[in-house]
């Protein structure tokens, strides 16, 4: 066998595409597009066609975006624009020179393709596909058709294992001078459960060393970052949330600033616009995060109700096999708690709404939602015994005294403070209740349509808007009584988020007469 | 249980989003896109964000695009822009009125999580998912999760039949007043194999009624299509084809402007920028477009080799059974007939390239590829004794003297005549040999490097664009001896093309010294 070689005397040397930038303010939020005259030198000399993925750079920075024809009087030939996301990454200012060119060939998209056709991938191209995706080189149908062909058992421990690794080594790793580094995660499916801040400052005021960073909703109205950042500054660079750790011991910030598994950020963006999060991506994203943070103690709250993310006592068995093997790969400790998934846990669903109900819990107000209360001193109880600050059997005391003796809301205001202040979250211009259509008692709650009225009403992008809850289940309720309010910040998501309701069955009324 | 009612009393009207419209000029390409200023009412009032799915309405027509917030000078808070795409759907007009709402949220998205969990669909689903894609409601983010979700054996047989018959609905269908209608496909993935205007023009010059409708490329450098466009008019309205097959027996049309199941075309779209087709969505695409065409007998080529689509036996089996029993549920006869395809067939590979060698054959010059026209001859009498028009082990014979009695050649001329006329392809500016780099016989040719090559030298999109091939299996060449030659139509192209020809294995040669 041989190889080939080229004639290279009489090759023509193209020169680089350089250009003009010229800002058309365009916001395409997070992806990068490119807009060029389609008459000019570098669109006919390299044919580019509209849709073309491109590689583009600004002095030494550079990245892949879409391009954009734009054939009217908006550019001169010697001109391009980029959309918003694409003029942040490159830093571009008007009159910068930019160059163009074809973007390299991705080898691994020959690795994605194999996995769509049902095969195994290796180390090495998990690898390469998660350094494409967290370099942006990957177009959003190909990030899509990654996760659809990964979900669903089509990926094996060994994979998993493999992705986590390739996904901690897309960014930034923290270190801490400590044998024991706790954290707290829930994998989510439940509206308005909201404990992390509430476990946070108990096992912090409890001597824990717990630097938590959060991430924004991937599918549900409100993610812990998005709550915290209604009560506080959340988006702290590395050396801030250091010093923050090394002066209160915590924080609760939000990740995505800190380069900890950028790879995620990209997949979860896409994984929004589906709505999916499978069992593997879900254990990858889940301790490729607290692996890159540096812990090493790592309570995982599993909601489990049948309109939960985890649906049966089977599935999370596999997903708690799963998290342990992924995570005693890469020595960490993982400790699964399953909690009720029944309802949505306290009132509020949507950023503001829920950080209302945390206040609440951590003040001691008498009308703070007994179920949040119940459930953080659970999990704060047991991430106390399980790291070790607690005799086994002794956990929850310490908790609840903690927590009543004011030492975590003391703990939660300095975490704030450390962190840029405490502020008190707003609220929503336009409400409207959902009323009982008869008297009967509350049968069922659907977790799931819930978080999509809030999600209609405009959280988590409007931190004020969502659902505030006024029945649980097996509550008597007359008719005309309110179920819930819907709280939105536009009067088209109002109605919006109102239709929705209306036409789906989200609170189950059992047809007894009340007494 | 119980359902739910809302107060209507107070709730607000919303007033519909009227704006008017002002071109921009933005062109990307298939990509529906609409440009509004995100201080505009509706904006506002409706809570609309960047990247938000909405629903436009002009007049009568309306679809769904994906926003873009335009900042700048470009709108006034009035105004909206469409990409170019958008424009043509909606046929818009400087100054219309333009109606902006929330896209209504799609049921089918259920249906399609469920599926990327790995479960069945049944015929009303894919009912349902197949439409909203059809009327361009899906993101193509959505739609590439649904082919990576359907790839690799995920589909049941009844899944791939209902999915056909779902494709077939979401368009127009052909009858034609014949018992026999013909028909002819390849499935691919063996470049240059352009068998289907050859084996028209043979059976349909022996009476066989042959309404042929062809596709554009999907991941190949060149379809049907794009080859017959370079020699004659192809995007034919339902009245112009019934006219061409009334007025000589066939045609050589793109089934695109047919609207016969359109849904596979915007499938292709996501599938060409994935470059994946499988083989469900394989057997769904091509059985959904032969069933709306009215065809009752169908004669599939399926090219086996090491690097063509279908690389074994196995796989071959698996897609003939697929095939036939798909079929057999919408009354149409199938013939598998397997071909070698271990090496490109004919000397072109590109739309220009290929349709030279197929006017070679057709006008029987000295010169014409012989592999090309074996081929096309033992296919046209495999149709022949298939459709009855020939006794059976007659059929070559038949073909044989329709092909070299000028024949099919007049039928060929007579199609294109009733098309719009014939016309000579190009040929292309930028041209580079790749060249042998010792002695030695070619013992393997790579199909799928050589597709990425002609692709990367613009085929499709540019017709004289590709390569044209100088060596075949098992002959013998000398260090210094042009092995094919790329044609491009940009300098940038060429480069591009000719740089992933030098780092792959594209023509392997034994080190054995020639005599």
């Amino acid at each position: 066998m041989s190889t080939l070689s080229m004639p290279t005397a009489d090759a023509p040397v193209v020169p680089p595409g350089c250009l003009r930038f010229k800002a058309l303010g365009i916001d395409t939020w997070q992806e990068h597009v490119i807009y060029m005259h389609p008459d000019s030198a570098i669109c006919r000399s390299e044919g580019f066609a509209a849709q073309a993925r491109v590689e583009v750079q600004i002095g030494q920075r550079s990245t892949i975006a879409t391009l954009n024809l734009v054939g009217s009087e908006l550019l001169e030939k010697h001109e391009v624009s980029l959309s918003a996301a694409a003029v942040d990454a490159l830093m571009a200012r008007p009159g910068d020179e930019v160059c163009v060119r074809h973007a390299p060939s991705l080898e691994s998209l020959r690795a994605l393709r194999a996995k769509i056709y049902g095969g195994h991938l290796d180390a090495r191209q998990l690898h390469e596909i998660i350094a494409d995706i967290s370099n942006e080189r990957y177009a959003d149908v190909h990030i899509a058709a990654f996760l659809s062909a990964c979900a669903s058992g089509r990926m094996t421990i060994k994979e998993t294992i493999d992705l986590t690794q390739a996904m901690v080594d897309s960014g930034e790793r923290l270190q801490w001078d400590r044998a024991v580094v706790a954290d707290k995660h829930c994998v989510g499916g439940l509206p308005g459960n909201r404990t992390s801040p509430i476990v946070v400052a108990i096992c912090a005021a409890a001597g824990l060393l717990l630097p938590k960073t959060s991430s924004r909703a991937i599918t549900s109205p409100a993610g812990t970052a998005d709550m915290m950042e209604t009560l506080t500054r959340v988006n702290l660079t590395a050396a801030e949330l250091r010093c923050v750790v090394g002066q209160v011991g915590a924080s609760l910030a939000w990740g995505g600033a800190l380069s900890l598994s950028p790879a995620d950020d990209v997949l979860i963006r896409v994984e929004r616009a589906l709505d999916v999060d499978s069992d593997a991506q879900l254990v990858a994203s889940i301790l490729s995060k607290k692996i890159a943070a540096g812990s090493t103690h790592v309570l995982i709250d599993v909601p489990v109700g049948p309109t939960a993310k985890v649906r049966s006592v089977e599935d999370l068995e596999r997903l708690e096999m799963l998290l342990k093997r992924v995570a005693h790969a890469f020595g960490v400790q993982v400790l699964v708690v399953r909690t009720d998934g029944a309802q949505p846990v306290g009132r509020g669903i949507g950023p503001a709404l829920e950080a209302r109900d945390v206040l609440a819990v951590l003040e001691r107000s008498p009308t703070a939602p007994f179920d949040l209360r119940e459930r953080s001193l659970l999990l704060a109880g047991a991430l106390l015994e399980f790291c070790g600050a607690a005799v086994a059997g002794t956990g929850l005391d310490m908790a609840t005294g903690l927590l009543d003796s004011g030492a975590a809301w003391r703990k939660f205001e300095a975490i704030c403070e450390a962190q840029g202040g405490l502020r008190i979250p707003g609220e929503a211009v336009f409400r409207r209740d959902v009323v009982a259509e008869q008297n009967g008692i509350v049968t069922n709650i659907d977790n799931r349509h819930l978080a999509r009225i809030a999600k209609l009403a405009g959280a988590p992008m409007r931190q004020v808007a969502g659902v505030e809850m006024h029945v649980r289940l097996r509550d008597q309720v007359s008719v005309g009584q309110p179920l819930f309010t819907i709280h939105a910040q536009a009067s088209g998501e109002l109605e919006y988020s109102s239709a929705y309701a209306l036409s789906h069955a989200v609170v189950g009324l059992s047809s007894t007469a009340v007494g």
